[in-house]
């Protein structure tokens, strides 16, 4: 949490500033990075606001694959990737309920219509003046698949994924790369910097136009700033803010691994400045290890890779209730199953269950995996020399948090089943077919499967039978979110719009602190980042052209 | 809708008005009705507007049970209903997931636990009061249980549910008199009504205290309300603004059967007057006839009884499951079960089917129900004089909205499935014992039950045979909501509170229209309409208490 106390996030009044620029932008993340260079590379003199001692936000933890529809080497290397085919995949992921194949804007509201739009015609642009600049440059990753690429509704299925140019070969460290690079260009292009500033409201002018923000310091002083043009809010999520999470989100996740900044500023910030907020109820969901959400570890980074082909997920009673390889996404909606008849989430909390092949042979500290190398941060390792050892710490732990996780225990016939359990997957594993939930069978689930023994013949790569001898290896998940979806609610120029649908003059956002129209959509990896540097572009070229006669924004 | 179109919500600032009372009272349900009643009666000048043309709201469309936790008949034949039994019922179905026994709040926030307790102190004497005065008088639903009347933490399962005295017997029409009779008092004590007045905006003084409204009438007339004490909305959910809906909503509802009037007008007046949101994500649920909801339907009731013993709910695949006699709230949760594999909610649409012994001895207009009597209203209902018929029809039927509802289709082998499905129901009828989904085995479920036809004999008698030749009925079915939970959150007192957990002086809200602290959870019959009396009272009361010198809004 940010150690500035939220203050009221009603508009000011003023007219004495401390200081001023043409475009204030408020987040030090790719979201805040970006909208400054755009804006500055426009000749706009810019100050950007970080909450935070330092800047990177969430991208800092990210792997920062971003993903890019049409871009320059698909285009390069003749891969189609056409305009309303592409929209089409991100309809009906979006909103699959309302999906509509014959309906002008696919059954989807004529705003999400229109932000997939700006997505596909502005992120490759977006993508390719940074790199020209040398902000960021990239690497194709062109064996990537989107995450739905068995889709028909996919036409351009691998293609759409770069990646920050210098990255490691295992491309998980793309955010600390991303940061370094935009954070560098921004300070030699003279984007000024003032971290350690938590902007609380807006100043707005007679007629409600925003011309400027209020932000407190850690020393506890009010500063304001005067913006020329616009304010442009890139400030985060609302994942490390408990009461948000638990009264927007449609599923009571227990954290999530955005930056502890992320408090949600922006939807009290925005709402107050009479912005209609938007996608409240939907999040960038991945499963987390549960025992990092309850201590608040700032570690925590999301499940991406479900590692280990000799292990399952089960429930309290031991039962496999999912495919443990579906992408992350949708793996995370598993453990949120509800029980009407009793009043339950039964799923809350599964438990992974490895072998000594997997320990082995799997472990990794990166992309959030949960099989780590023994002594690496493997506090939320429960281990077992026999079935009956593991399920006695199993029991235990889940004693240990009992308080947190509504009561939630061990079935009493937990180690019967789990063996019953065990035998059926081995059964799934030698044959390469998991009959009951098709584990392994599509394209991301095999790029996540991460590390494994070399097996001579593998039938199905991500399933090997489970050992008859011990020691094996036990974790607890639960669903989490890498960051949150909603909030004030932006036209494609990034305008922050009013109930009427009016823009708000002088107020812009972009990225995870406005509504995103993805829904309950991860379209692919990169499937944040993209969009982001997308709308960072269109609201720094929109925001630059305000404050002329005759403003845009009416 | 209303046909007065939604404006600004931001504050106004004026001195000059066009009429003026001690306390202005937004919305004429239950919750404005009582709030005005209980401020009329302490001495203020009380002036209450409605939207609508009419008073009523959603009210007027309910039974109007309400639940009163250790009401005074209880004390008087002898239920003890002890304070902290009461809060812990309520907290463990509130937020099951952070239920916790032994902790001082019980897992829950500060603010839901002296909600529950506001609740419990407040709703007998509210209902007392209105008792008392004739405004509403009860008579006592003694055999009436509590929705989970079977769970450890119910210690009084019977005994808190009231009806308006002069209800039917069928206890159905209770809203229609609680309306009749509220009105008839706030007009005989003075309170002077005003309909027609679409509410846009507080009015507030350079502290920011709320000194008053701003409405438009359907004349397009703008009139300036001052109050001298307080603004108390009452204003109703967001049930019928779609994108509110879409973009809160913990589930993708297709409508529900709040008044037309509830399209969430206080979650912007309140947003934009600095109020926190709580509760967003939540709604009072109830299954309804999917084509009421798609044909926009005012007469859309929500499908409280499930009546029918002969009659299965069947998804697309022509298998059953859910348990069809679950309590509404927990009934409509089976709609949107989650297929993370698939990107999509498989029983977004159920199918009712019933054979002629339920259309003979359980049709009704009551309740929702949709079994109804042939010819009154029944374009919902699917007719076939075989199986294969049956099939045949409602695949049509499918076809007809597919474009709606996701593309949705019956599959291939549904006769052949639902075959099977009646077979195996057929048995569980016969032995009076549902395997699969123990329907029939709660006390509730026998209250919703509905009228049947007699049987000698009845195991069970929720569950009778599907008879082995036509014809044949069905009903396309969907979770709805009766309306949401959202909105500003409130204190106690009913003050709505800023981001910083301070009060914002001068305004309040009571009913759907502010945060509901009761999250997932319906605990009755009437628990809706029972806290919201609570809290009129407790607002009303406070309000009137505004404006002496030392305020108590500090």
């Amino acid at each position: 949490m940010s150690t500035i106390a939220r203050k009221s996030a009603l508009p000011a009044k003023r007219t004495a500033f401390d200081a001023e620029a043409d475009i204030v932008v408020v987040g030090g993340g790719a979201g805040g990075l970006a909208s400054a260079l755009f804006a500055r590379w426009q000749g706009n003199e810019v100050l950007l606001l970080e909450k935070a001692d330092e800047l990177g936000g969430t991208t800092k933890k990210a792997a920062f694959w971003y993903w890019v529809p049409n871009n320059k080497h698909m285009q390069d290397i003749g891969i189609e990737d056409r305009k309303d085919d592409c929209i089409r995949y991100m309809a009906r992921l979006s909103r699959p309920e309302a999906y509509d194949p014959e309906h002008p804007t696919l059954g989807m509201s004529q705003w999400e219509y229109d932000s997939y739009a700006a997505i596909y015609d502005n992120a490759s642009p977006a993508t390719e003046l940074l790199a020209e600049k040398g902000a960021l440059e990239y690497r194709h990753c062109d064996f990537v698949p989107d995450y739905w690429a068995e889709l028909p509704e996919d036409k351009a299925p691998k293609g759409r994924v770069l990646l920050p140019k210098e990255a490691l070969p295992s491309m998980s460290d793309g955010g600390e790369v991303a940061v370094r690079t935009m954070s560098a260009k921004a300070r030699a292009d003279g984007v000024r910097i003032q971290t350690g500033h938590r902007v609380q409201r807006t100043v707005v002018d007679d007629s409600g136009a925003v011309v400027g923000v209020e932000a407190d310091t850690g020393a506890g002083k009010t500063v304001a700033f005067k913006a020329r043009k616009a304010v442009i809010f890139a400030s985060g999520g609302f994942t490390h803010d408990v009461s948000m999470r638990k009264n927007f989100l449609s599923v009571p996740v227990f954290g999530g691994c955005a930056a502890r900044s992320n408090e949600g500023d922006f939807v009290n910030i925005g709402a107050a400045a009479g912005a209609e907020l938007r996608n409240m109820n939907y999040a960038w969901m991945c499963p987390i290890v549960l025992e990092k959400a309850l201590n608040d570890d700032p570690s925590l980074i999301g499940t991406f890779s479900p590692s280990g082909d000799s292990m399952i997920y089960v429930d309290r009673n031991g039962r496999r209730v999912t495919n443990e390889k579906l992408a992350y996404n949708e793996s995370a909606q598993s453990f949120f199953a509800w029980d009407p008849a009793k009043s339950a989430y039964p799923n809350l909390v599964l438990i992974a269950i490895w072998d000594s092949r997997s320990q082995q042979h799997s472990a990794s500290e990166e992309y959030g995996r949960f099989i780590v190398p023994e002594g690496k941060d493997d506090g939320h390792v429960i281990k077992g020399e026999t079935l009956a050892d593991l399920t006695r710490n199993i029991r235990a732990r889940f004693k240990e948090h009992a308080s947190r996780i509504g009561g939630m225990a061990i079935a009493e016939d937990f180690e019967q089943t789990l063996k019953a359990t065990i035998k059926r997957f081995n059964g799934f594993a030698e044959a390469g077919k998991d009959e009951d939930f098709h584990r392994g069978e599509r394209q991301v689930e095999l790029l996540f499967n991460g590390p494994a023994a070399e097996t001579p013949v593998a039938l199905n790569p991500t399933m090997y039978p489970i050992a008859g001898s011990g020691p094996y290896y036990a974790a607890l998940l639960t669903g989490g979110n890498l960051d949150t979806k909603g909030g004030p609610v932006t036209n494609a120029n990034g305008q922050v719009l009013d109930h009427t649908g009016t823009p708000i003059r002088g107020l812009y956002g972009v990225g995870n602190c406005v509504a995103s129209a993805s829904a309950r959509a991860y379209w692919a990896g990169g499937a944040t980042l993209g969009p982001i540097l997308a709308f960072a572009y269109l609201a720094a070229n929109a925001a630059s052209a305000e404050g002329r006669v005759g403003t845009k924004a009416a």
